[in-house]
């Protein structure tokens, strides 16, 4: 390399050199090293300049490779929620003290979850500041304080060339997916949030690939038994999953149809792809029955398969935005579970898992980002249960022993009491050895939990609350609300390219406002959100209902509100 | 620069240089410019290996200057403090909400607190951690789990040339700076700790500045209206303050002498410096009359200006090891008390502002890196006060209008009982008009409210706990204990020198066991601890009554404990 001319030196050495006597070729080669010293001295400083400014455009822009973008949102994970699972982990599997999380491994920062009109977020502004990166009212669903439909990171990143997905263990419909893929005012608007999601809406279709549950949400009101599912909660009276199939999505319904998919690594998905595997949420991990529902890292393992064969097999493709959501951590969260929230928590945890080896062993340039949209709960990993100082422990083998949430348990118990109504004895054994002791491993209960237990009838709400009780009380595990708080939630990267990672750091490290993560996806992926946002201002997101009334008579609980519902 | 000859490169290029006709001082020129070119490009290696690998010694062992070390500790500052103190100094001071503190500019990692014996960790056990970087039990001051004295990296610093200095809101005995300063088997073996922080114990004297509470520990039990403070607690009967001035240290005990400090930048100090403004701990924030005592900045103030001069008169020294403790964010914690943390927290920040700005203005390589032992209280920004489903809110301006803590205002209760014993009617006033409205701005408290307190007569603990939760319940800010818990604690970091700075990065993102924040305090400042373990194993950490007997008969709760020790 040292004795190599550059191309034009040749030409520029031979006139005009000073006379002198030693043969030409000499003279070059000495010269040359001077200027070849000098090139790579250049070089030097250039791989110099974009080391200490690795966001700047000194060698980045030579390369016009394709990016693929993971963004996870661990919905309702807090930083306790973190502290829990690893020592939960811990004590299950006899780990070391110091043994952490995959995701404890990537942490890079912390972000702000405040909306715009409250110091507690819910999980749609919460959404909303990542998916248009900007800050807006509790309840909106991709629109600004004003209610204009705002472009998100998703539309964008479709609109650039970019495949895109998104992944989800709660209904499709519900905030965080919402989202990133449709536009309306308020977030239980979840029959209008369908119709966007599937391309009826300015931009057409923008999402390549919807995996979840709320099945509900696409399928008629009112219809039993249907093929797809059970209940259908549209008012309309439309069944968009036979629109969706005319319009070229493939659609899969059940664990067998997913398994086919997951088997066959991809070869036989086309993509759109719409995958409902429940009629609402899927349920907990620590209840999913494994021959009914895929885990969220199947979910997940399909996705990439998907997405990245249809990548490959598409030159004008720039790579793919994926969105997976551990959305259930949340409804543990609401419901003061930690049982569920523990195995919700390893459950995703093992999908980020998952994802990061697809990148590891991935020639694409990948990115991955983790955070949450806000803290539910109020959790605190300790609790005094004595009138007198309390011991510093917590007992996660409570945890471990407990095999259900009390979200199935309260359906099991009030199934119980309506077939045996009446029979107060009967009752009381199945309360006794039943739920308590071979359902949640609880011995040591007293008269008094299984008295107000029976007293409680079918009011399945109080009968929940008070069996996830009896398993935070002696695990102490604390709770300060059934809804969200206002503390600092983790952010966690990874990148498969050194350079990347310089400019992660950069972006995510340290203490950010949401808005920032939302930004970030922006710029990583070189999108322009306010172009989608003025594309997309004819955008129906108000109701036929007046959404406003509807959203002071349901309570804001997910879940409480997905019961009345039906 | 590129016609400038090295030294030793003429001597070398005259003999044996290959015979040619060009003028002997042409040749040399350009045969320099390929060697200038190749010695600037192995310089340049150099500087391109030291930022791809920061932590190695291709530049570091070059320079041999002096290096600052300010360490941090947030005593019972959980994520939760700074959103709820965040918010409540933007309500306050009116600014955007995006607004944030000093602290949150810095923060680089978290770090995870479990102790040896227990999932979640007292203060000892957790200052442990810091100082000889391992884990140890509840209760361990600067002693492994075996109760053997380990090294600290202030005393491994003292040895190691660097000036050391302690500074605290509460007692210079308590947990946080007595493991940095002293070796016993239980934190409550105060009045040993304060023989060992003067320097009898096999290292002799190795802190050089001491500032903060405790003076009681310092001075013979039963003993009222000293020259020093009201009350000793000694039960050796011990003067250590008279025995400290007799070995040469400068005694500070009010807020006269300390501003005389303060007013001459360090000119009138001279070290060991041993500074008690209090017989317990400081009063909190909130409550504190500057008249008195002096503000942690202020006191931060006197420490650097102290250490720092003291340095630069000192040619043979390295430079200071500093550790300065928020100590009681961690008392407003178990006190249930968000009036008072968010108080705490903000002083706190401004003391770190101040070391930042010290920082930023020094010649001298300095880092700053600040953590928490813990999280104490189970705070959750967010509480559901209704048997309904919650709004998410929390209001700033219910711990805004209060302008005393619960601490506070229990002793100013019961002093007014005590004095009209039985005039009901007056103390009731006295509770409506003077404390609840007066001291917290609390207008909608109720009859029962009203009744409750009254009936609580001098029960002090009771008082403050209704007082605080009257706070807490109306801004709807949640505790879950009295005592810790296991949440992951944030960490701050900060350095004046740009090349530090991927040291830190490199040592500190991410997440942390809590014993590797002293193992980044040992690596920076080049320190050996079990050198220093080894030289203190004949240290006497045993009282001289049975420390576990104590131990099991005194609440661990700090102040309740300090409350029955007088």
């Amino acid at each position: 390399m040292m004795t190599h001319t550059l191309p034009g030196e040749q030409t520029r050495l031979v006139p005009g050199s000073n006379s002198n006597s030693r043969p030409k070729k000499r003279r070059i080669s000495k010269r040359s090293k001077i200027i070849v010293s000098t090139v790579v001295l250049i070089g030097l400083l250039l791989v110099l300049l974009q080391l200490v400014f690795p966001n700047t455009i000194v060698l980045r822009s030579a390369s016009n490779k394709k990016k693929n973008v993971i963004f996870f949102v661990t919905d309702g994970m807090g930083p306790a929620s973190l502290s829990m699972a690893r020592s939960f982990k811990q004590h299950i599997l006899d780990l070391a003290i110091d043994d952490i999380l995959t995701l404890d491994q990537h942490f890079i920062g912390s972000s702000r979850t405040r909306s715009s009109n409250s110091l507690v977020t819910d999980s749609a502004a919460g959404a909303t500041a990542f998916a248009c990166a900007l800050k807006s009212y509790n309840g909106a669903i991709g629109v600004d304080t004003h209610h204009r439909p705002c472009g998100t990171v998703l539309e964008a990143a479709k609109l650039a060339g970019y495949l895109t997905g998104l992944v989800v263990t709660t209904r499709i419909t519900d905030a965080t997916p919402a989202s990133f893929s449709s536009h309306v005012d308020y977030r239980w608007q979840e029959d209008l949030i369908a119709t966007h999601q599937l391309g009826e809406y300015p931009l057409g279709r923008v999402v390549d690939l919807l995996m979840g549950g709320g099945r509900s949400h696409f399928y008629p009101y009112g219809e039993e038994a249907s093929p797809y599912g059970r209940h259908g909660s549209r008012k309309d009276g439309r069944d968009l999953i036979d629109e969706a199939k005319s319009n070229g999505w493939q659609y899969v319904g059940d664990r067998k149809s997913f398994d086919s998919l997951l088997d066959n690594n991809g070869d036989n998905i086309t993509l759109p792809l719409l995958g409902l595997f429940a009629d609402n949420d899927i349920p907990f991990e620590i209840d999913r029955d494994e021959k009914e529902y895929p885990s969220l890292k199947d979910q997940v393992t399909v996705a990439l398969n998907a997405l990245e064969k249809a990548s490959n097999e598409d030159k004008d493709s720039n790579g793919f935005f994926l969105m997976v959501e551990g959305s259930r951590i949340d409804h543990a969260g609401h419901q003061n579970d930690p049982a569920s929230q523990v195995r919700e928590v390893l459950a995703f945890d093992e999908a980020f898992q998952y994802v990061l080896e697809f990148a590891e062993s991935s020639d694409t340039e990948t990115v991955l980002v983790s955070t949450s949209d806000h803290e539910t709960g109020g959790l605190a990993v300790s609790r005094q249960v004595t009138v007198g100082y309390p011991d510093y422990v917590w007992y996660p083998q409570v945890l471990a022993n407990a095999t259900h949430s009390g979200e199935f348990l309260k359906r099991k118990l009030v199934d119980f009491v309506h077939v045996h109504k009446g029979a107060t004895s009967k009752i009381e054994n199945f309360i006794k050895y039943e739920v308590l002791e071979r359902d949640l491993g609880i011995f040591d209960y007293t008269d008094d939990d299984v008295k107000t237990l029976i007293h409680l009838g079918d009011n399945m709400n109080a009968i929940q609350d008070k069996l996830n009780d009896m398993v935070s009380f002696r695990a102490q595990i604390g709770w300060t609300t059934h809804g969200h708080s206002a503390v600092d939630v983790n952010i966690y990267a990874y990148t498969n390219k050194k350079a990347t990672w310089s400019y992660l750091l950069e972006s995510l490290q340290g203490n950010h406002e949401n808005t920032e993560v939302g930004q970030f996806l922006e710029n990583y992926l070189e999108l322009n959100l306010s172009k989608i946002t003025d594309l997309i201002s004819d955008t129906k997101h108000s109701s036929d209902f007046d959404a406003a009334e509807i959203a002071s008579e349901v309570p804001h609980y997910d879940e409480y509100y997905h019961e009345l519902s039906h």
